[in-house]
């Protein structure tokens, strides 16, 4: 079973990298570029079967290591 | 605007962040985690009113900066 987990910032946690990110992107010429907010993508690779299994694991996943729960949302996309 | 762009590995790139990831995983105690790849999301707010227009612009800048696109694929998502 595949899945995907996205980790993004919570609204309101200042993002240097994202603020880089979008200065490059004027810099580069790109126009039109209001924000930028950068965060992170897990693709897993799971041997449940289940899709609630499968969801129960990575809400552990993602509350042990993937996400930091004090800055960081995450959303888990079962395939 | 709203668009998220995600960019990951290409099939075969090998990945060792993903792999330092499944091994922490395991050894957490989480089960049935077969494989894991990380990627980037860049959540960006553009000013562009018209779709085709903000498309064209999220390539450029997929191109320019956000994708290598030696090893990685990139995907345009646009709400």
């Amino acid at each position: 079973m595949k899945a995907r987990v996205t980790v993004t910032l919570k609204t309101g946690v200042l993002d240097p990298q994202g603020k880089a990110i979008e200065g490059a992107l004027k810099s580069l010429g790109v126009a039109g570029v209001e924000s930028v907010r950068q965060g992170k993508v897990f693709d897993i690779e799971l041997s449940a079967t289940n899709k609630a299994a499968a969801e129960t694991e990575l809400k552990i996943a993602c509350e042990k290591l993937l996400a930091n729960m004090v800055v960081e949302n995450y959303r888990i996309d079962i395939a």
